[in-house]
């Protein structure tokens, strides 16, 4: 193991080269125009899987992107790991906020600047490194692992626990771990036990057929702008609570340990306020910052539009108005119920004069949590311990990483989050980055952990 | 006269064509990458008032886009009218709504569809070739005219104020007849006899520096797109009243008469309804759909948009909410005041968690009304009734003309809406169309107008 450490750092910039090649390919599952990226990025990756001396390596079909599978299976007796990442990535818009071009990685500092280059495809590419490494330097690995990178995550991976389903002989393992998740803080190791769950829904409100001069026509005609904004404004109550009739059922409130031990994490508003830019913190009434971010369910709206944008003035009354929202959930809320339940409400708010249009969404997720004990859990928690010297924090998540119900569900494992991302890093937003210092600490990171994990030492 | 009469029939195709020509120019006067396009349009007219036979004629340049003026002045001892239309035309976005190019004018049946045909360059160049006609056949005119079209109408006029108060001697005239209006109905004509003012604003929402993931930090900090929505819809009560404090002050109610007379005029919410293709009427509980369009003040949003609207999802909390809005003025509002009063309620309404930014809009205009026995109003009634066999109806109107208040406040003129636009033609919408036959007969009406007011028969 010493020695595919050592090999990692002589490796080190190469290492460092293979990543901004990889993020300069504008993997965007969410647009179709860049369905050739897609495929040119799955077979980067294939090809790449292949160079690190792993078997049975190949692309897995899907309706939409496909998965890159690889497997080394030379440790009968010891356990399978399956490791999870995605190479697909977030759209870049909007795309002059960008100090650098999105797909042109640039190195500013530590930091490599681009889209998707933590999420996922650094902490996923350094898996692939660690594996190389370890075959390179040794010959052989201290457990089984079988590698699944899907190009579906940015969209839902609606097609994820059908392929998952399919294949369930072929990834047949003892446990997952997860290259996309993301540490809390850059100061010091932190480890994700809980991610909130995830349901989408579109609406449209229709008004008239085709856009009106809204002089000769407004006061006449109800302006879907107008229903739009009082049925988004109808989700929130005015101290920040979600208003939606039996959003809350099911969720358990925190115990008071629970409580005391979030107030106990070093986090304060006023830091993350600078971090973030906001004026203020604002949300559920009687919940602190980090109690609403990974504990409490939210109802946000992702993007609301309508009428005339552009330049100067358009006295228009639109025949149109569109809204994208997407709830977190948290356990004791099923995607299913509560979609149904905002469904509703916003059919029984939706005033005269105009006419509501739902559509489902393409995520869902359930909440997740990795119980206290895991055998997992401990070994994560040791080698964090020992590369930075300090245990780990254990944290919640307020993202949902939706295969961590489809590992659970469809093939009944259990799912470790053992990324080196860092959750300041802009993902999903522009001037996303990527620690360069945490391509390598995530080698190392990886490389013991299979170890530990190969040869049974989990006790924390 | 009627010798003019007779040579505008023989040019009847001939008038078509140059209108096609004319509206084939893409003179958006909001948009600045067509400003070349504008000082196109501006020369094609300045080129069509001289080949007519007017004199001095020529490009009044403004800090906007120019203003293209003409005269003639032969007619001592007869009145003075000065004729106005303008130029620019409306954005032809959203422009995959389009049945035709917009700025590539197609006649189906006895339709002109594009941008700008209805408003205003068909009503515009009707009065240019009724003069052509005018002079071409009788060599003389029965009153002296000044043609005065501008290029920034679709963008509040902004520069013509100072631009009429600069020509003020060369702008003095009796009265102004304008080309931009438009009647109520295809099936009768109609008088325009009072007009909504106008006045915008914008507004935006910020919330953190930069977009961040809805999953990581919605709850802990206010969606700015929430507090838009929650501002949009302070705007109105249940009931479709404007709840800004103060809005309504020093608005007249109607009274029982006119309520009669708007009662009684030919319209059925059913056939609006059938026109419009919405799915009701809606507005300010307590009055009728004529009484809110014509003689009840309005805030109406233009547009409202922010966060992710591509395909696919993005679990975005955006950085930013933006929100274009217009009201509409009847009178007893001053712009203003209702502008200070807009303003100061979105500032005592907004959320805590984010930073309003508001910023004045580019349109402004008082309210306007003709008075009932004025010379103007019985002189152009008149000439519709001759035309049309069947006196005009009066009606209001819902849109502003800001220039009713330029020449009314710089001039101390009166003006008549003499347009021969319709109400249905989908003027700032897209499929834009004008009826041609309009175009004929607004000719005829226009030479008739200038026939009665030259030689004093004004007696309705």
């Amino acid at each position: 193991m010493e020695a595919a450490i050592s090999l990692l750092k002589t490796r080190a910039d190469a290492s460092l080269a293979e990543l901004i090649e990889f993020a300069g390919i504008p993997s965007i599952s969410a647009q179709s125009a860049h369905a050739p990226d897609m495929a040119r990025a799955a077979d980067w990756l294939r090809a790449r899987l292949e160079r690190a001396g792993l078997q049975n390596v190949s692309l897995w079909p899907t309706a939409g992107h496909p998965a890159v599978y690889g497997e080394w299976l030379g440790a009968p007796g010891a356990p399978t790991a399956l490791v999870y990442g995605h190479y697909d990535v977030q759209p870049p818009e909007p795309l002059e906020r960008w100090s650098t071009p999105p797909f042109t990685p640039t190195l500013v500092g530590e930091r490599l600047y681009g889209r998707g280059v933590s999420d996922d495809k650094g902490p996923l590419l350094l898996t692939v490194q660690a594996v190389d490494a370890l075959l390179s330097a040794t010959g052989t690995l201290p457990l089984n692992l079988k590698f699944l990178f899907e190009g579906e995550e940015e969209v839902g991976s609606a097609h994820l626990p059908g392929l998952v389903a399919a294949r369930a002989g072929e990834l047949r393992a003892d446990f997952v771990i997860s290259a996309d998740g993301g540490m809390w803080s850059a100061d010091f190791p932190s480890l994700t036990v809980s991610g909130r769950g995830l349901v989408a829904l579109e609406f449209s409100v229709h008004g008239p057929a085709r856009d009106l001069h809204s002089g000769r026509h407004g006061g006449a005609l109800h302006n879907p702008l107008h229903a739009a904004a009082a049925l988004v404004a109808s989700l929130h109550d005015g101290r920040g609570r979600v208003a939606i009739p039996g959003f809350y059922d099911g969720v358990q409130e925190l115990s008071p340990d629970e409580r005391a031990g979030l107030a106990g994490l070093p986090f304060s508003d006023a830091a993350y306020l600078e971090q973030t830019g906001a004026p203020g913190v604002y949300g559920e009434a009687g919940y602190s910052t980090l109690e609403r971010q990974w504990h409490r369910p939210t109802v946000e709206v992702n993007g609301l539009w309508g009428g005339y944008s552009g330049e100067g003035s358009k006295t228009v009354l639109p025949a149109e108005a569109h809204v994208k929202l997407t709830c977190r959930l948290v356990p004791g809320q099923h995607p299913d119920t509560i979609a149904a339940r905002l469904a509703e409400h916003l059919q029984n708010q939706t005033p005269p004069g105009v006419r509501l249009e739902l559509r489902p969404g393409d995520h869902a997720a359930g909440p997740y949590s990795l119980p206290a004990g895991h055998p997992l859990r401990r070994a994560a928690g040791q080698v964090l311990r020992e590369l930075y010297g300090t245990p780990p924090v254990e944290v919640g998540m307020g993202g949902s990483i939706p295969i961590l119900e489809t590992f659970g569900g469809v093939l009944g494992l259990d799912t470790v989050l053992f990324s080196f991302a860092v959750g300041d890093e802009n993902i999903h937003a522009p001037d996303e980055f990527f620690r360069i210092g945490r391509l390598y600490e995530g080698q190392e990171a990886w490389t013991r952990l299979w170890w530990a994990l190969g040869n049974g030492q989990t006790d924390g």
